[in-house]
C-alpha cells in the first residue's frame, strides 16, 4: 500500500506539473509498465489524451500537433522496443526544432540488463538527438520528492521549449502494481506547485556588434534577405521591415511563413528564385554581396548552388539557438540571436544608408521574377497533365489560412515551384529537420488535429505507404483532412537524379521501387472517402467534391515518373528561354 | 573521376569480403546516399538483395531472417531519419542475439551537423545497442584502404557472429557522385581477400571450477533443468543428455528448440510446467533444490514465480555470452560458458552419483505433467471456443519441421500452454530478445523467405496492425505464409492484467484499445486469401484450405477478449483441481 500510495502522489505531482507549465496535448501508446503515466494523465482535467497503437506514428502525430502550436507536447510509451519507435520523430524534433516531451516507463533497476521481459537499456537511448535525459527515481511519497516530481516537469517543459527548441526525455522506473489509487483525496496537489511559468529567453548581441555590422553594411550595394524554414512567430513583419530598410529582395522559402500572406509587401517578395537560379546568365549578372539568412537551409536545390558560387563580402546567417546551420559554408558570420529582435534593431541602423543599394537591384529580381511567374502560368495552361498540375490547383483552391502539410521529397519542391507569394495565408508545414519520407502521414494529422478547418496533405506513394499506420488517427479520431497521394507508383525524386541515367536495370529494383498497391484499398481499409485523377480536370473536380466532404479524404493523382521530368524540366527550359529573351532585349 | 574510382574500388572491396565472410543475404532500404553500397551489393554475385521501402520493417525482416539461419544478415539504409527506424531491430538483436550488419550511408563530414538534407548525428546512434561501431573514412583508392576496407566487414560479420551475437554498425560518409563505375574491371578483387572466414570462438571453464561443481552437486536430491528462449545448435542432444545423467526433469520453453523433435527423450520433458505451477500445493511439494539453466528467461510467469520463492543450494545460468540474465535473482551462479561443452562435461562428471536424486522425483514431475496434459485435452474437447483452440488446432495441423513465428504478448504465452512435446520437430520463434508487438510481421515473413515450405505466424489484431507494412514484402516477393491473426479487437493481454478489474472507466481506452479495423480490408490490400472463423470447425476447415494454397494467406479467427480471460482461467482451474484430487489420492 505505501508503493502504491507514492506512486500515485509522486506521479500525479508530475502530471499535475505537466499541465501546470502548459502541455495540453498527450498522446500514448498503450502498455502495461506506462499504466501510472498514462491513468493520471487520462484523469487530469487540463490534458487531452490521443491513443496511437503504434508509437512510431504516434510521435510523429504528437510532432505535428507541437509544430502547427508552436507549444509542447508530451508522447508516452512502455518500456522495450516501444521506445525506439518514438526515435525518428525525436529526431526530427531535433533538427526541426519542435517541443516535445518523451515520457518513457521502465522497469525499476532490479529488473534491469537481467532478461526481464520488455526491458532494454532506456538510459540515454535517444543519445545527443535530445536536449536533456533524466533518469527518474522510483516514486516516493513526501514532500521533497513531490517538489522535485514537478520540478523534472517544469524543467522538461522548459528545456523544450527554450532556444532552440527540441525534445526532451524522462525515463520512469515503476514497480507493480501499477494502477494508482484514485481514492486519494487532492490527486493534484501533492508538491508545491510552480508559482508561474518560466519566462522565455532568446540570445542577444551586444550593441558594439550591431555598430560593427552595420559599418560592414555601409558597402553593401547588392543585398539579399534568404528566410528558410521557420516557425517563428513575427518573423514576417519583422523581416519585412528590415527588407525595405536594405532594400533587398527576400528570397522566401514555402515554409518561411513569409511567402504567403503578404498583405501589400508582395513587391519585397521573391518566390520563383527556384526557377531564376537555374539560368547561368541569371547567375553570374546578379550576384549578390551581401546576404542575411534566416530559419533553416532553404529548400532550394539551385539556390544552395548559387549560395555556393558567390563570395559575398557579408553573409550573415541568423540563428536563434546555437546551431551552425551554414550548409553551403559560405556564412562570414554566424549570429547566435533572435531574428525578429535581429531584425528590428538591424533595421533602425541601416536605415539611413539604404540608398547604398545598387540601381535597380531589387526591381531586377522583381522583373525578372515576374518573367518566371508568367513562364510558369504559360506552361502550366498548356503542358499535358503532370504533377505541377497537382501542387498548382492546390494552390488555386486551397481557402485563405489553410494548413497544408507537405511531404518530403517531390511534394514540398513542387510547392516550392508552383505556390507563389500571395496576399492571404497559408500556413505550410513540413518536417525539415532531417527530411525524412517517415511519419508525414501522422505529422500531417498532428496538425489537423488542433485546426479547425479541414488540413491539407500532399504526398508521394512512397511515403503514404511508409506511415499509412498514421491513418488510424484519422479514423478513430474523425479528424478533417484532405490527403492529395501523387501515385507514380514508387520513387519520384530519384528520376530527378543521376540514378536515374546511370543506373541502368538496377534502376528500378533499387530506386524506383514501385510497390503496386491500390490506394483505393488503403481508403477502404481506414473508412475514407476516395477519389481518383489521372488528368487535370479531374483532379479539380476531385479536389472540389472533396472539399464538400467532412473526415478522412484521399484523393489519389496518378502521374507517370519519367513524363514528370520531362514536364519539370521542359518549365524550366521554358522559363531560362523567358529570361534570355528578356536579357537579351535589355541589351538591345 | 579520382573519387569515383575511390568510391567504385573501396566500396567494392567492402561488399566483396561480406561476401566472403558469409553473408548471403541483405535487405535494402532506397535511398539516395546509399547507392554506391546498394548498387554493388545489388551487382554482387553471391548477395541475394531484398528490397523494403520501410526501414522499420526491412530490419525486422533481416532479423526474421538472421534468427530463422543462425547466420549473420546485413541491412543497408540512407542518412537521415532512416536510419533510426532500424533502431527497434537493433535493440532486439541486440537482447535476443541476433547477428545483424547495419551498414547507414552519411553525409561526408563537411556536411554533417550544418542543416543539409537529411543529415543528423549517426555517429554511435545506437548507443550501447550495437556490439561495434565503426565511422568509416571516405573512399580512398589504394592497396592499404581496400584492405581497410575488407578489414572493416570482416571485423563487422565476425563480431555479430561472435558470442553472444548481435549487431553491429557501420556507417558510410559518401560524397557525390554516388553511382560506382561499373566499367572497372576485377570489380570484386580490390584488396587482398582474407584467407579464411574467422573461427568461431566460445567461452569456456576451467577442471577447477567443474569439480567444484560436481562437488557441489553430490548433495542435490531435486534437480531441475529449465531450458529458455534460445537458437543454439547442438543444445537439445546434450541437454537429454545432462538430464539422464542427473536424473533431472527438463522444463522445456517453447522457444528452447528442446521441446519438440525429442525423437524417443520425451520421457525427460516436462511441458505443462506453466499449468502445474499455478498449483500451491504441488509448488510446496516440489521444491528443487538444483537447478541449471539455458537460455534466456522463459516464457512462463509462473516458473518465474516458483523460481523467486526457491532457495536452492545451487542454482546455475549457463550462458554462452558475458550477460547476467538472472530476472528472478536467485541464481548462486552465473557460468560464462558455452552452454553445449557444459553439458558434456558436466554430464560426465555426475554420472555416477545420479542415484542421489530423491526417490521419486523425475516421475512424480512426468505424473503431474500427465494430469496436466490430460487436464488440457479434456478441457480444450468440451470447452466452448476461445483462442486455446486455435494454438492447439495450429499445433494439430502443423506439418513436421514447421516454421511457426509466435507474437508477443498472448500468441507466444498459448503456444507455452498448448503446444506439447512432441517427437516429430517444430521451430519456433519469436522475438524474445525485448518481447515487442513490433516487426512480428517483418520477422515472421523474413524467416519464411528462407524456408522451402509455408512459413506460420500466430499474431493479435494489434501486433498485426502495428507492422501491416510488413505484408508489403510477402506481396513483392510471393512469400508463402499462412498468418492466424486472432482478432479480439485490441490488446488481449491486459484483460489478464490487474488493469482490467482496476482501471474502470479508463480500462478499454487506455488498455484495450479496440481498433476496429477489418482484416479482410487488409487481405485486399496485400492480394492476400482471405478467411474469417469464428468458431472451432470454421478455423480448423479454414486452416485446411488455407495449406491447400500458396502465397500469403491470413485467418482471421475472432475471439472475445473477456470469455478468453475466463476460459483461460477455467482450464488452470481445472487442471488444479486434477492435480488436488490426485494428490489427496496419493494421501490416502
Amino acid at each position: 500500500m505505501a508503493y502504491r500510495s507514492a506512486l500515485t502522489s509522486f506521479t500525479a505531482a508530475f502530471v499535475d506539473e505537466l499541465a501546470e507549465q502548459g502541455i495540453r496535448q498527450v498522446v500514448i501508446s498503450p502498455g502495461s509498465r506506462s499504466t501510472p503515466l498514462a491513468m493520471l494523465i487520462h484523469a487530469h482535467p487540463l490534458l487531452k489524451t490521443w491513443i496511437d497503437v503504434d508509437e512510431r506514428s504516434a510521435a510523429f502525430f504528437a510532432l505535428g500537433m507541437a509544430k502547427k502550436s508552436n507549444q509542447p507536447v508530451a508522447i508516452v510509451c512502455s518500456s522495450g522496443t516501444a521506445t525506439a519507435n518514438f526515435y525518428p520523430a525525436v529526431i526530427e524534433a531535433k533538427y526541426g526544432r519542435v517541443p516535445l516531451v518523451v515520457l518513457t516507463a521502465d522497469r525499476p533497476h532490479e529488473l534491469r540488463g537481467n532478461g526481464s521481459p520488455q526491458t532494454i537499456d532506456q538510459i540515454k537511448m535517444y543519445g545527443d538527438h535530445v536536449k536533456w535525459f533524466q533518469d527518474m527515481p522510483l516514486p516516493e511519497d513526501n514532500e521533497a520528492m513531490w517538489r522535485f516530481a514537478r520540478y523534472s516537469a517544469r524543467r522538461a517543459v522548459d528545456t523544450a521549449e527554450k532556444v532552440p527548441k527540441g525534445p526532451t526525455h524522462l525515463n520512469f522506473p515503476f514497480r507493480e502494481p501499477l494502477v494508482p489509487d484514485f481514492q486519494k483525496t487532492g490527486l493534484w496537489a501533492y508538491g508545491k506547485k510552480a508559482t508561474s511559468k518560466n519566462e522565455s529567453t532568446f540570445l542577444a548581441l551586444e550593441d558594439a556588434a550591431y555598430a560593427q555590422l552595420a559599418t560592414e553594411w555601409q558597402s553593401i550595394r547588392r543585398p539579399l534577405i534568404i528566410i528558410g524554414p521557420n516557425r517563428q512567430e513575427g518573423l514576417r513583419a519583422s523581416a519585412y521591415e528590415l527588407a525595405e530598410h536594405l532594400g533587398a529582395p527576400i528570397l522566401a522559402d514555402p515554409l518561411s511563413g513569409v511567402r504567403f500572406g503578404s498583405k501589400g509587401k508582395q513587391a519585397l517578395l521573391i518566390d520563383s528564385y527556384d526557377a531564376l537560379l537555374r539560368n547561368s546568365a541569371f547567375i553570374d549578372k546578379y550576384q549578390a554581396d551581401g546576404i542575411i539568412r534566416f530559419g533553416a537551409n532553404p529548400v532550394s536545390k539551385s539556390l544552395t548552388k548559387y549560395l555556393k558560387q558567390l563570395d559575398p563580402s557579408s553573409f550573415l546567417i541568423i540563428d536563434e539557438g546555437f546551431d551552425w546551420l551554414d550548409a553551403t559554408h559560405p556564412a562570414t558570420q554566424i549570429l547566435h540571436t533572435d531574428p525578429v529582435v535581429f531584425c528590428r534593431r538591424f533595421s533602425r541602423l541601416v536605415s539611413e544608408q539604404n540608398n547604398a543599394v545598387a540601381g535597380t537591384w531589387r526591381e531586377d529580381w522583381q522583373q525578372a521574377n515576374s518573367i518566371a511567374r508568367d513562364g510558369l502560368e504559360r506552361y502550366l495552361s498548356t503542358a499535358p497533365w503532370f504533377e505541377g498540375h497537382i501542387a498548382a490547383s492546390l494552390y488555386k483552391h486551397l481557402p485563405p489560412e489553410a494548413t497544408l502539410f507537405a511531404s518530403n521529397s517531390m511534394p514540398i519542391r513542387d510547392i516550392d515551384t508552383f505556390f507563389l507569394a500571395r496576399e492571404d495565408g497559408l500556413d505550410i508545414i513540413a518536417n525539415r529537420g532531417a527530411n525524412g519520407i517517415d511519419g508525414v502521414v501522422s505529422s500531417a494529422l498532428g496538425c489537423s488535429a488542433l485546426v479547425h478547418q479541414t488540413a491539407y496533405l500532399l504526398i508521394g506513394d512512397l511515403a503514404f505507404f511508409h506511415d499509412m499506420n498514421g491513418l488510424m488517427m484519422a479514423k478513430n479520431y474523425g479528424l478533417d483532412m484532405i490527403i492529395v497521394v501523387i501515385n507514380n507508383n514508387g520513387g519520384g525524386i530519384f528520376s530527378f537524379l543521376p540514378q536515374a541515367s546511370e543506373a541502368g536495370e538496377q534502376f528500378e529494383d533499387l530506386f524506383g521501387t514501385p510497390l503496386n498497391y491500390e490506394i483505393e484499398a488503403v481508403a477502404n481499409l481506414y473508412g475514407a472517402h476516395y477519389f481518383k485523377a489521372v488528368h487535370r480536370e479531374a483532379f479539380d473536380e476531385a479536389l472540389k467534391n472533396a472539399q464538400g466532404l467532412k473526415g478522412l479524404r484521399i484523393i489519389e493523382a496518378v502521374t507517370n515518373r519519367q513524363e514528370n521530368v520531362l514536364r519539370h524540366n521542359k518549365l524550366w527550359q521554358d522559363i531560362h528561354n523567358g529570361l534570355t529573351a528578356e536579357g537579351e532585349g535589355h541589351e538591345d
